[in-house]
């Protein structure tokens, strides 16, 4: 487990060839503590990988090699077979999938991966559920607001706008690049996207409302969250608790200035901003900005892998956009 | 008038050389009715303009010439002359520009030129002030609901995204291309934007919270609007109170799904849609979508000519995508 | 034939959903002579066209109503049936496909669509084999000059770079918004690509280089040619040789500034100009732009119906870039 | 100079509030040999830089602060006075800016900046004149052919395309996103851009036909060059004269697959390929991919200061694209 030393853990990676495990298996390149030890895909078996060295595998799970850390890329509702064939090679694993994030359906008894909440149980978990992308910024930024009891009742509305990354890497006619240059577009309309079961979840008790939009970028997500305070709090009340909650997080920062997109790009950040709004005191607006592939995927579940492994906190992060 | 026997209606465009301004010559050289005497841009003086075989020219206000209608698509602030000249010279002025908007602060007495509300002001008016693109897609979409009186009394937040493009073409920094590129923001934080004063004027009596974001496209606003209905009302009510409102209008346009930039893009079209919202009864969510050169600005000063010329209200306009 | 009386031409479309079939659909809304019957598409059947009142309809070849000129849209290699189908039907053709170019491998008996060029054959006609878009800017610019007899012997080389609708509308992952954006990239290495055995075919005796690029925008081709003049002769020559051929056209055009693409996109126009080198007399540059879906496609195919039917040269063809 | 030691080089950087200055800001924050003591910036006086804890300052060169390395990222033009107080502050010079570039005019005596070619020259120089972006990509994959004497005499052409980033970060007009976005044009027409002086100081002897492309990317060069070979050589061979060339460079790969910008991009990487052509015998197209930027600018210059620094190749330098 030390850089110096050169005793480093064991991990795999199944699904390396969509946008996420790329992601992944670029952090993992970088990460001190780690040595991949394969990284799967059928469809690019043979081609190089982001990590050195390393070319991807067509293995099935039967054939899965001994790791310490399995972590899954799959497309939703494939993880089963693999989760089964990581827990019989002795590994422990960290899903990136929906498939056992709460609410999903099916899911097994899976720590929650929300690095910043659950650490508790994520260092002693034996399958770790990596949340959502538009949820991580949801409850990262809303929980200690809950929880300070400073919310006043109403409803907590997202406004949310994510890169195309966030859609997969799977070939269809609406991501094509001539759709979606110079497009923009609400989706999930009627209140009830995947990820808002999941917000509703991690939120007992509140009303929510979100609607996502499609940019027209590669990768990020802005989230605009508009919710009712009740008396004696304010955008700074609100910026206080974030700073006391997070302040040992290595990648959840308060900003002052509203973030934007490119705050964040390629890396593992989540910045957040509080404002107060003239003629309607009560009423505060975030801004929440994070990677979709960052924060909300890779970075994430390297947090968990660290959390996990009793590594260092900020190992294999990017801190920097880019 | 009319095209077969070539009596047009003259008219000349001050600052012709910005977005608006190349928008509005554009629909000028394909208007049956109009002929297109002078455009006018200090930078651009001897340059083409979009309209064939007419270049663009350096006036002052001094030199004007004769017109019936004077279009001004100069920077914030500088029209004052202008209106004096096209006076002076005869014309009535259409002023795309914020100058002589409600709420402005240094308004002259103009009507408003929101054509499918004001039509009965603007027919006879010697100056009319287009609205701003945030403005004409809210109050086109919410002034019919509060006229049926089926609002119920809590906070109207909209969330808009525009294109580049309604920031202007002047240099600047932040709107290069190795800025904007890959980018998204949310700005005006504070609920201050002096759009939103446009929409209070326009809504009297209603709770605003507006929050504009810059897009990385070209052109076109989205705008999401989510507000509270009274009981018994839903997203088909406010979609028959639209359809019976707008049933003459030539732009503006009810549907089903929720249309998206790219369904406007290059047109003077502004597409409404309303949805309902599971576990949210009484909650409605618009999407409008326009673009800001278009209905936004050009398309509307269009319509607003041909009230005043009394020309058909088709002529000239865009009435689809590209 | 004629805009007033009614009498308009009956033309049907076969794969209208593409990015080719949805551009010639657009022209054919507009075009003053035609009436549009029918628009296939399996794909999007019961959906609306570009065309106002029209639906799209899953006809099979046995079902094809009867119309004066059928337009293909195909994927290359489906076009047989159809043209047999048209043909029963009383239909002239025009294909937008390679299938029946020169040097396809499975022609037909054709005439080649190059509008400026082959008017003659184009006229009386029953199969006209529209270009492909990289040869049209290619033998447009090029052809008058071999005919002129001022090229000097050497390699022609052929830098082009194409907008993404180029490479059709089907989903593959190379054409994902992900992966487009950003990139610019090479392909058909090697100099053997489908179009430059056409452009052989054009330019008979001529040794051409063709090295093909894709850009990270929607539509537009610009070609970059380099070749040796015979002594005496400029980039001055050149425009002059091509101000004389072209001056009947209404939408090859000789400009003094490069062309840029956003100086044809979404337009007909192909604009050619000329440019001498220093230290390097003899060697002419040629920058040539057009767009893909309109003169390297829809906009040709309009003109050949044009021709074929005898209307207007002008007529449907969009002149203005936007 | 070691990373354990904590005895690192100081340097500094003038002019870092660009796009070049602030790249290698970042390269020089991940460096494990230096420790960067100021970077100024007028316009962002008091904003942080990429360097955690540095903030920019408004220093003039009177007041320049003690450093072994000075790096200057400046306008064109404007580095005489900040390369007097570098030396007499005792630093060595990297001047980033084409102020001393060989047939830049107004050059000081300094060692060119090409490290795969130039090191003896650099290690020892007290001045270094980074290379322009574009010459950079054209004599790493040329000069080795031309010292291998395999170039057939006639015209080598080179065809580039890059992001606008290498027009630099100041305000105009041609370089808004509402300019940019969906277009691509050529420019410096006529064969006299001022990176080809430098080209052709690099490569004594050779006709060289250039000719430079903006595309709708934030950054990254492509550039196509075709040239003659004499009888015996094809693409395998300007493969196996590269990798022999460049085995002990850092970041100059040879690659089977043409490169494309995306392989580049963000990273100090110079990726190269080569093509035969068919029916063109003896003529070779080589593709070369590097982001300017990187390799094109701030990766050249960490490169340069590892080389007189004394430190290893690698530091510093980023090999991943993203």
């Amino acid at each position: 487990m030390d850089i110096h030393t050169g005793t480093r853990t064991r991990v795999g990676v199944v699904g390396g060839s969509g946008y996420t495990g790329l992601e992944l298996l670029r952090r993992l390149a970088s990460h001190p503590g780690v040595e991949t030890v394969f990284a799967i895909s059928r469809a690019e078996a043979g081609q190089p990988t982001p990590v050195p060295g390393l070319v991807f595998t067509a293995a099935t799970p039967e054939e899965i090699e001994s790791v310490a850390f399995l972590f899954l890329c799959l497309p939703h509702g494939a993880t089963e077979p693999w989760i089964e064939a990581g827990f019989a090679a002795g590994a422990r694993v960290i899903d990136l999938t929906a498939d056992n994030r709460p609410e999903s359906g099916t899911a097994r008894e899976a720590a929650y991966g929300l690095a910043e909440w659950e650490a508790a149980a994520i260092v002693d978990a034996r399958l770790v559920a990596n949340p959502g992308c538009y949820p991580t910024g949801v409850l990262t930024s809303v929980k200690p607001l809950q929880e300070a009891g400073i919310i006043d009742g109403g409803i907590i509305s997202v406004h949310a706008a994510s890169g195309v990354t966030g859609a997969g890497r799977s070939p269809r006619r609406d991501l094509l690049f001539g759709e979606v240059t110079g497009n923009y577009k609400a989706y999930g309309l009627g209140n009830n996207h995947r990820h808002l079961r999941e917000m509703r979840w991690g939120l007992p008790g509140e009303l929510l409302l979100f609607v996502p939009h499609l940019l027209p970028v590669e990768r990020g997500i802005l989230e605009t969250i508009v919710l009712p305070l009740k008396d004696g709090n304010d955008a700074d009340t609100v910026k206080s608790i974030w700073k006391a909650r997070y302040s040992g997080s290595p990648v959840v920062r308060v900003v002052d200035e509203a973030p934007s997109l490119r705050d964040v790009t390629r890396s593992d950040l989540l910045l957040m901003s509080a404002f107060d709004n003239e003629e309607l005191p009560g009423l505060v607006t975030l801004i929440v900005a994070l990677d979709n592939l960052g924060k909300g995927a890779a970075g994430q579940a390297i947090q968990n892998l660290n959390l996990m492994a009793g590594m260092p906190a900020e190992w294999g992060l990017q801190c920097a956009p880019s």
